[in-house]
């Protein structure tokens, strides 16, 4: 019962979660940018003009508190502060017990001193309607190899992302995959600006049309984190450790893409130790639908939303966010359950992001 | 943003503090008496007639809420309570994983069962007009040798202290050490026994005019806890394991005593792992500047204080904090930081306190 009232099971079982109440945390944040962002309107995830700095601001705040490439912490052009405030309010409040960075390709590095952030030779990705220009293989591979490498010292790893238009590079890596998963991906707007996605999308789907091989397909439309971490959850699925992916649509598609290149390999994925949680604004979302996104893979997939919002705010910035703008990113899903599931309440949560 | 509220950075980053977040910590208090403390009116830590087993009592205290070699907790003669009472208050509300003593020179062992008492063959050393008497060179390399062999089963080290009239040998030994430190070290009183003090000081180190080995100075002005935590800073630096002493100008000294004997044997100190945690009433000590004691050491020093005060306090005893007394000891500045960096707030502490 006292589940039911904090988190919302939206597929398999909520035992995965109660599982793991009490259990200790290391949050890693994968950081990539795509040149996808630079198109005109295509994201609100991030100052305009500026949004290539997103991850890189996330991750400062996230770990320090303070953003430090820049005076402001990022907003969307309606005044919506970034996901990463609800991460960092509940690192407060219960704090994560390790946190590390994963470079995959920023356009700055953070300001960061004793954290471990993680380096991978990747660079930034171009626009999919310019062809990304991603060697797939090679970063999949590198997914691979730090998934299986990577030694938590703690019981699980949640697993964030913040990557500005990553929706789009998303959607159009799930289409270009074959999925039937037309309107079925979430945005940062609340009147998602589908035409110019659409029209990006079209595009980058347009120069693939003759491709057959998965590979040479993903490295046109496709971006370096969704690509990195479908190899890390098939890196990590030969260990021991549960992965948390923490985000929506674009952690759906990470597994969509795990999916495909497991069924390209002939393999099995052993999907026991994996989870994804989301926020209630992904999961409520009536312009996307993450739970037939999940239901696509062939392998069986735990799935939770945090059941918080921001109603009993008074903050009208945060309001935004049950209005439907923004609605997940930077891990705010799966550090919500987290501090749900570790005696957290929506009150304290609230108040730590209002400060 | 958030952090500049509970914490304030000193010196050096925000970012070693951010770093151990969530982190577990080792809790070690080191305790000696010096007899300096018998010295009418040197020192306010502790019952008249009785401030020998302040250092007893405050384990005591710390490590299981009792104090048992005495009826009554240490105050002052105002009434300001021992700090001790911080300490615990953080250890009841987020407990530190592990508490452990070091007995260096007790006059009284504390009553405590199952607790690790570590013994080092070390007794309360003299007053320092009276030479003080210690073999620097001995109690240093114990140090060293402890700081090189403890096997810290967390993330990190607390170190903490309880010495009554530490504060006048602290400053005695770094003024025998050469540091323009005249009016720089804090005091337990508001109105500082400066007379008292100085002509204490004034004494030893006249006693040491032609001295000029640096052990052997130290070895008739100081006091225990100083020259073994010289010592164990040293030998923890060969490590991996990050450090923090909690404390204000008496562990400032212990770092003014670990720099000379670094440039003494020709060396340098790798203090990355290393940092200094106080209280904001040392912080913000007008009588003292703790500050520009750590710019006197050659290597770079991350320094913070709590941001917490009994203002919000109703408690008269405690509002004597506020007003300069006591200000710091058995590791409340350190402890303090502790519970701020893992979820708790000046409220739930200030509440615990006066329980």
């Amino acid at each position: 019962m006292e589940t039911k009232s904090h988190i919302n099971t939206i597929l398999g079982s909520s035992d995965y979660l109660e599982f793991l109440r009490g259990k200790t945390a290391t949050f890693l944040l994968s950081l990539s940018t795509t040149k996808t962002l630079e198109i005109e309107g295509i994201t609100q995830a991030g100052i305009p003009g500026l949004i290539h700095l997103t991850p890189t601001l996330d991750s400062e705040f996230v770990c320090t508190g303070e953003v430090r490439c820049l005076e402001d912490l990022a907003e969307t052009p309606k005044g919506v502060p970034t996901p990463a405030l609800m991460t960092r309010a509940v690192h407060l409040l219960k704090p994560f017990s390790n946190l590390e960075i994963l470079d995959l390709g920023m356009s700055k590095k953070p300001q960061l001193e004793y954290f471990k952030v993680h380096e991978f030779g990747l660079n930034p990705s171009e626009a999919i309607n310019n062809g990304a220009k991603i060697n797939a293989l090679e970063v999949f591979q590198k997914g691979v190899e730090f998934g299986k490498t990577y030694e938590c010292s703690d019981d699980y790893i949640i697993l964030a992302e913040s990557v500005p238009a990553g929706t789009t590079t998303a959607y159009a890596t799930a289409q270009a995959l074959g999925y039937d998963c037309i309107g079925k991906f979430s945005s940062s707007f609340k009147n998602s600006p589908d035409s110019i996605k659409e029209k990006t999308i079209n595009e980058a789907l347009e120069n693939i049309k003759d491709e057959v091989d998965l590979f040479d397909k993903v490295s046109q439309v496709s971006d370096n984190m969704l690509i990195f971490n479908a190899g890390f959850v098939l890196g990590n699925s030969s260990l021991n450790t549960k992965l948390i992916l923490a985000g929506g649509t674009q952690m759906a598609a990470v597994l969509l893409l795990a999916n495909s290149i497991v069924n390209y390999m002939g393999g099995k994925l052993d999907s026991k130790n994996l989870a994804l949680c989301t926020t209630k604004w992904v999961n409520e979302d009536e312009n996307s639908d993450i739970k037939s996104l999940l239901e696509m893979v062939d392998f069986s997939i735990n799935a939770y939303s945090a059941n918080f919002d921001f109603s009993k705010s008074s903050h009208p910035a945060l309001k935004l966010y049950d209005e439907g703008e923004a609605k997940e990113g930077v891990g705010a899903g799966g550090a919500l359950c987290y501090g749900l599931i570790n005696g957290l309440n929506d009150e304290q949560i609230i108040k730590q992001v209002e400060n």
